[in-house]
């Protein structure tokens, strides 16, 4: 079993805030950020609430060599960021089954409020050896049972 | 008014086929295609499309100035895509409403028929220049009308 | 003319300190951070040194529409890094001529103090609407007389 | 020892001719192609010049676990290539040592002949386990011996 965070240790609710800068390899002739530019930023947010969740990116290729994967994403643009827009991401777990679990995202332009985009993403995790896939972590489900959901 | 291609020059049916190959920048050190990655590859597609249904990417920026964006990606990994995979990419006009259009796409490995992923993309056209949406071109309504969409 | 900073308000030394991580999406399926990704990287620490030396990225592409533009890139990669590192880039304007400007960059794990990599950037400042290139901001060139080059 | 093609199965010249597209994703919100991605493009051309003599990028992850790994990139940006462009580049092997070789990489643009970047890379084959830079392919050096340097 790898080591993992017991779910004491775990922080109260399993989210994050995450500010992020937009510089001139997101964006795209169109003058805005490009539609791919959004998930580079999400991915820093998703990795940054594993790590707040004592999931660290060392230990994914190392070590246990378990590794969170996308299983599908969903994203919708709201409205368009632009380059040097300073913008904040909020993640969120929001909700575990046996193996699945899910991560809402929601970006927003702090200077006048506008939300640029909206994300949810299903993660599964794999064994990196052998390509399959694994329990979700115990202390996770036993930390935040009001996500579990039953399927 | 955009120059835009006649009805009667489209192809019969608005759909492609583009190969694809895997390279470094593609894949993450989890050993396979990083999530983002497809979404290139998922983009070269969607602009041959818009190629062959007479809409270039020059006009795009310059000309008309009338651009389609994502406005909304849903895409499913269903298995992985390795360094120097041959992959094969299918797009094709799923469905038009007045405004927003839809493309579906699947992505195979041909050498062992593996299914990779699937992705269905909202699009709308966007006048760069006031950044308003415009109404889908109406040679494609015209083209294929067993694909407009009444909502 | 566009509005510039005074020399008077400029920084004593043209030089910032720019920590980064490394995410999956920077790293390849050598099992280290692609060549790509560190450029990335490096952009980030120039935009943010742009940005102190009163360039920020909101004035580039509207405003004065003046940009900085990269016209070589000399890079030598010294030592891998891995997915979580985290990383510590020092960019410094290191010299001036009329029209072109040279930015070098370090790039270390502060972890164990192994250098990474050292890039050496050569600048022009380009007007967006014309192309052309436009003169140095000439208070920089008063700022920071020691790095102005005789050419 | 790896398995390599023999020399005498090597092509007359180590070059090849690769035409690419721009697409948004290459652009930027200054209106051109963005300094990076360039580089992917080279990629591509590096690695379908690796494939032509004879180290394909399948092998180079799996089987043999030898990687070509870029130690130095010199890029030189000489004219803006914009969305929708057809380019073509070529990239021929310039040199050989006994562990670093060189290639060389012309990018233009054939509808006005445009020459857009010259770039040189420094290479060293590396074994993906232990990390340690390995000898160059024997047959190589002995199948165009007009391209081995003196150290």
């Amino acid at each position: 079993m790898p080591a993992s965070t017991p779910a004491g240790e775990l922080p109260q609710r399993p989210e994050i805030r995450l500010p992020v800068r937009v510089y001139f390899y997101d964006t795209d002739s169109g003058g805005v950020v490009h539609n791919i530019a959004y998930l580079r930023m999400i991915e820093q947010a998703r990795s940054e609430l594993a790590s707040s969740l004592g999931w660290t990116l060392q230990e994914m290729t190392s070590g246990a060599r378990e590794c969170p994967v996308v299983a599908r994403t969903e994203i919708d643009y709201l409205r368009p960021a632009r380059l040097g827009d300073d913008l904040e991401i909020v993640a969120r777990l929001a909700g575990m089954e046996k193996i699945r679990f899910y991560i809402e995202f929601v970006m927003r332009r702090p200077a006048d409020g506008v939300e640029i985009c909206r994300c949810r993403q299903t993660m599964v995790t794999v064994a990196l050896d052998s390509g399959r896939p694994r329990p979700l972590r115990p202390a996770w489900r036993e930390r935040w049972p009001e996500l579990v959901q039953q399927v």
